[in-house]
């Protein structure tokens, strides 16, 4: 048997919390829609030392290997992804720039608005400076969304499962009115999402066993 | 004369503080390094109406139209340019995939901290929540710089300009250790970004005189 081309690095274990959210889930879930093989190979959490940071200059995870080329960033991966499969992404370049320019916007439209906000939101503060941006950020994208089932091209692509990644923060579900809570189920219910899920899960679950209690 | 193909979208006027700052100079000066010509066009700053979303959701600025295609988000817009001109991002695969790692930091581990910094800072709290993550990354981001001139593929890419435009944010400059501060150096004396600046500053200079006093 050949070795799978594509390796997925993670980390070795996180704690409970995070187990289901490490972004490394945003590229089991490209994979598996897109039916490329992968195996996963993982960095220290606990000690994150110059072979991670060579890899992974923010010291992060996912990072992906694909043959000779290491790309770090979850949609650098993505992208790249994207380009061996037109479950992905469309082949035709009016397609192919509707799903990069909605993946961009998950990036540096939604992204950097809602996690900044989740950070800050972590010491509970009386108010949050950042809610009204996060509001109209979120509002335009209900706006989008209200018309049409898929961001980008008129079908699923890689753009709905980094959007959708970004909208499952915990703490944003509140915020979502119906447009978006209805796109987070139409892109949560498909099964390569359950399965990108439970693989993660059980990725960290079997590392407990080998961690002192 | 052939008609320009490409053309780049950007508001008739801002008030003078953003002049020099709004993104539109990011595809100025991809374009003016790859020797791309490009016409400009406008949208109102003051009114953003339905054809103005239509094209950006998020109601902002610089979109790109190439022929038939409209692109919106600056990083993708830089992506797409990218695919023209080598002089953006090299051809191989290696190189390539080096420039897009980098391009996408630049939005999602390093913008997506500083803008939210500086908006924070806008209202001028006593502290900044976001202080200590901002560090930590232009720390890791230091420390990749100490060792090399440009950021992807041993040679100036497209990373570079957007990667520079995120840090030329003034607020963010007294916080720019030696090595980030000699790379903005090195980039911001490229002559293109110097075209790039004085012809977004003459764009809005130059409806000035078309608004009531």
């Amino acid at each position: 048997m050949r070795p799978a081309m594509l390796t997925l690095w993670t980390y070795d274990w996180v704690p409970p919390p995070p187990r289901g959210h490490v972004r490394d889930i945003r590229l089991r879930w490209a994979m598996i829609e897109a039916g490329l093989p992968y195996t996963v190979a993982t960095v220290p959490f606990d000690n994150r030392g110059p072979d991670h940071l060579a890899r992974q200059p923010f010291a992060q995870v996912p990072f992906l290997t694909d043959g000779g080329i290491t790309l770090f960033e979850s949609g650098a991966c993505l992208l790249h992804l994207a380009e061996k499969s037109e479950t992905l992404m469309p082949r035709d370049p009016a397609g192919r720039a509707d799903t990069l320019q909605w993946l961009i916007a998950g990036l540096n439209s939604v992204e950097m608005v809602s996690v900044p906000w989740w950070f800050i939101g972590l010491s509970r503060p009386e108010t949050n400076p950042l809610d009204g941006w996060l509001d109209q950020r979120l509002m335009r994208l209900a706006d989008v969304l209200a018309s049409r089932d898929w961001l980008a091209a008129g079908r699923f692509t890689v753009a709905d499962i980094l959007m959708a990644d970004i909208l499952r923060v915990p703490a944003l579900r509140p915020r979502l009115g119906p447009p978006l809570a209805a796109y987070l189920d139409r892109t949560l219910s498909r099964p390569a999402f359950d399965q990108a899920r439970q693989d993660q899960l059980a990725h960290f679950a079997a590392a407990d066993a080998g961690r002192p209690s």
